[in-house]
């Protein structure tokens, strides 16, 4: 299955040479991976006057549902198994309502997609949560997270197990974002590094076709570095000096509503940056330049080959971009910046979610993942034909 | 031979089952292997009562040759092909002479290590070289290093072609020694980062077993970013703030002399603080803090396991580490730091040379490494028996 999944084969002649199974033996054990769904005849080669079938994996054979859970608003998502969205759902719905209610939605929507693309439960080959804090990786559970007031070592893994049989992985929504912009758009970048500039300030990094996370998930901190080349600000971090306490949406929300604004939401700051307000230019100006500082100590670290900015306040302004390059330049050794290309982000909302299947198809298309599905399964016809190990 | 330099495969049994070959073909082969030197027997296994030989790969069937070039000394080495030193031996030369002289007396070395070990030029497997500046690893050459004058763009992969007919690997010091240090002490942390105190200020990134070099091969460079907590001086990289400007050796000696010393190398500093001045030490606790910043922001944007500080200036005093602790812990947020160790690195002044070793010792026994030099061979049974891609 893992050769046809990676295309290393496709026929029952090529299984048989690269298994060193026998001819026959590969036949039966295709004969069983047809009756489970797995694989799908998929045409037909000719070589050397004889005509082989070929076959390929069946991205249809099972679903991954995933959810991106924002600050005001969810999505959710039911992808194919190579994290090909069928359908995107959005609800708005305040985080700080807590893990069981925002998570409650996300289970019921999860229903609703499978019922509407015709799954059964059993069909879900894995889950993927997004949050906006760090996650700690291993354990799924949120540590902390500044955004999640109640969500502080909630075990969201163990809530949807109850429901699904499958994988549950949970990840920053930085980190996913940063997949799926890059499996998007920039496929050759690596390292790639995003840049989210949104209530909070985050980045994600992928190296090697996979996430960067370090040793607990907390790789790509950028928000709370503390650099100079600009006013220093208390943190809701609790330290000061951070960057987010100075370029962060909340940071803007603050300095605003000082001069007499009543903003009280990442939506209110869009939509006066976008009603042309010279004052909140001037601000979002002044936040480019200290984000440009703290891509710089990134890009001095990482070395990556692309960075990207993304998140709601990277799409306003364009001036943004070029304060952040100014800075950039200046600020990092020739070596690190003389390929290095600095661009905006898709507007794509979705990229989060669909970055987060993506993560999921990745885990169970893995070869451990496939082993750990067909162990699960019950099928008689291919527990008779299976050799141990031999399906990796 | 792939299968047992991994030590999947020891006997000619578990070859044929491994690569799907009839246990004759496996034997011709394992024959052909062994008249190469690359095999040979290790002991006998007895399973179900038969006797099957057992084979592992030599590590004694060729050398590489490694060399460390310090701003004062150049270290050389020669190992076995698992990396291991057979002997270390140093010379005392001025970085500043440039390419041509030092490498000059490197490939000197080389001739007496290959003669004294007894192997022949066409023994030596690869060859790696260690620069104390930016490297780009795709070609090899020293961008703009500060540390080197007259080194910029240099070809040093060429200058040993005409000499050695294998792969040459040129990379920053401060990535190899991390790579040693890492296989030394911490194996099994990921990521590991190695701060590096001395002249100038670097680190190198460990992760997944191999160097985290980023696009260019620039990634680590801590030394200049542009922190808050201390004072903003001239960098001797242009910019204005760099960590380096206030606490990287060159720093610490500026000071001292503005205070009344007449410190002209960092040799002359070490002995400063070791006589337990006053003044230098001073200098020296204040430099921990600034590189308490430096670390922070390095463990907030990578999340390492470990952190090893290392070179010179990082063992002659205990509050150096304290001062980086502090600062670093307090910078920081938990998700990153609640599991971390801060170490002082090993004292091994070889590890470097050792840990370049290692690197190319990792490339030349890859996949790709053993065919590119099964490939090269001329043996004519080797030649013979050879199955297109099944050497893999």
């Amino acid at each position: 299955l893992r050769l046809i999944y990676e295309q290393r084969a496709r026929t029952r002649f090529e299984l048989a040479q690269e298994t060193g199974l026998s001819r026959s033996a590969a036949t039966l054990r295709v004969d069983a991976l047809l009756r489970t769904g797995l694989l799908v005849e998929d045409g037909a080669t000719a070589t050397a006057g004889r005509r082989a079938t070929n076959f390929s994996f069946n991205m249809g054979a099972g679903c991954i549902l995933a959810a991106d859970i924002g600050v005001n608003r969810t999505k959710t998502t039911v992808t194919d198994l190579a994290g090909r969205p069928l359908a995107v759902l959005e609800d708005e719905i305040d985080i700080a309502r807590g893990p069981s209610e925002v998570l409650g939605r996300v289970k019921a929507r999860f229903r609703e997609h499978i019922a509407d693309t015709g799954f059964a439960p059993d069909d879900v080959w894995g889950i993927g949560i997004a949050a906006p804090g760090p996650v700690e990786f291993a354990t799924g559970k949120p540590i902390e997270p500044p955004t999640m007031p109640g969500w502080d070592d909630f075990d969201i893994r163990g809530w949807f197990r109850s429901a699904y049989a499958c994988p549950v992985i949970v990840d920053q929504d930085t980190n996913v974002m940063a997949l799926g912009e890059q499996r998007a758009s920039w496929r050759d970048a690596d390292p790639f590094l995003l840049v989210r500039i949104d209530y909070g300030i985050g980045a994600g990094i992928v190296t090697g076709g996979t996430i960067y996370r370090g040793a607990q998930g907390a790789a790509g901190d950028i928000g709370h570095l503390r650099l100079r080349g600009y006013k220093e600000m208390p943190c809701r971090c609790g330290n000061v000096g951070c960057v987010e306490a100075a370029a962060g949406g909340w940071a803007l929300i603050r300095d605003l509503n000082a001069e007499g604004f009543s903003l009280s939401s990442t939506e209110d700051l869009i939509r006066l940056l976008s009603s042309g307000n010279v004052e909140a230019a001037r601000h979002l100006r002044s936040a480019g330049r200290v984000l440009g500082e703290a891509v710089a100590a990134a890009v001095n670290i990482l070395n990556p080959s692309v960075v990207a900015i993304g998140g709601p306040l990277a799409h306003i302004q364009a001036d943004l971009l070029a304060g952040i390059r100014e800075t950039l330049y200046q600020r990092s050794l020739p070596l690190a910046t003389r390929h290095l290309h600095v661009v905006t982000a898709s507007r794509d909302e979705t990229i989060q979610v669909a970055g987060m299947a993506m993560l999921v198809a990745d885990h169970v298309t893995s070869a451990r993942g496939l082993d750990e599905r067909l162990a699960k399964r019950t099928e008689p016809t291919l527990r008779n034909t299976a050799v141990p190990g031999a399906l990796e």
